[in-house]
């Protein structure tokens, strides 16, 4: 069975941070314009599934309306028993192997979100695209985006546009 | 006396990488294209001075013919007893001295190279343009674009273009 398209959908500085050291991103404020979302609507309308680590999952908890309500959603956590309070699924184990049951159960886009996540599914060879939102910023030090993936990733740019907060948006298909 | 616009003209990974952990840039050959060299020989024609680190040098002392003929050049390093082999002169102290003396003698726009320094003259405020081109590649780690800069750096998008290999070269001003 085919495994379902892995699609990353990230803000990054443009030194390559996603978060703050202590996991803050109140600096994507500086790209925040009233009526554009940079696209993040119309890529959350393409996936069907999105698949976030435990960080995500508890910063995502406290957004008010829950924004994944119209995609299944799987939390990857060591702790599995946590209550479930959106419809949201709790996983523990290979990443590879969670694809393949999505694939049987029907998911055919994956929204694959989280550093801790994202990382891992580069490495196990899980991401078929990656769009990247470079912010107009130097942070100097943070989350990085692709850390330990232990390989090169290669990359074949497939579209790029410009936003009027300097904001510059780069998708990739993974080679 | 006004100090010179300080330019950095660089190559990164979508990750935020300028170098593999051992300086190796041999992954900058994907977007290598007879012909098209991504604005460098137009950045260069638009300087009149490079200031660079050592390591940087040890790496452009090896380049036949001497890439910096038509500038200024002073590399900054402990050890200011080397022999000049292209009229390169030896710089040991403070880099906004540097500037200042530059200033006094003369120079207008100045390249900047060289991660280190880089980032030195990121967090003393001495870089007024930044060009990066960045290379469609995850390397997951190596030599970062702007360690310890010990701040946010803010910049303003004034220009971005994309190549046929997948470069997109992003330019900013520094706020």
């Amino acid at each position: 069975m085919k495994r379902p398209f892995g699609a990353v959908f990230l803000a990054s500085s443009l030194d390559g941070f996603i978060a703050r050291t202590d996991g803050a991103i109140d600096w994507l404020a500086s790209v925040e314009r009233a009526g554009e979302d940079s696209g993040a609507a119309a890529f959350y309308g393409s996936v069907d599934t999105i698949v976030m680590g435990r960080k995500t999952y508890d910063i995502a908890s406290s957004f008010d309306p829950w924004p994944y309500a119209k995609m299944r959603c799987v939390v990857v956590t060591s702790d599995t028993t946590r209550a479930s309070r959106h419809g949201e699924t709790f996983y523990r184990g290979d990443l590879a192997a969670l694809f393949d049951r999505l694939a049987r159960e029907g998911s055919e886009r994956v929204y694959i979100d989280g550093g801790t996540i994202v990382a891992q599914a580069l490495a196990a060879g899980l991401v078929d695209e990656i769009t990247v939102s470079v912010i107009p910023m130097l942070l100097g030090e943070g989350v990085a985006l692709s850390p330990n993936i232990g390989k090169d990733v290669h990359l074949v740019l497939v579209g790029h546009e410009a936003y009027e907060s300097g904001l510059v948006q780069l998708r990739y298909r993974v080679r």
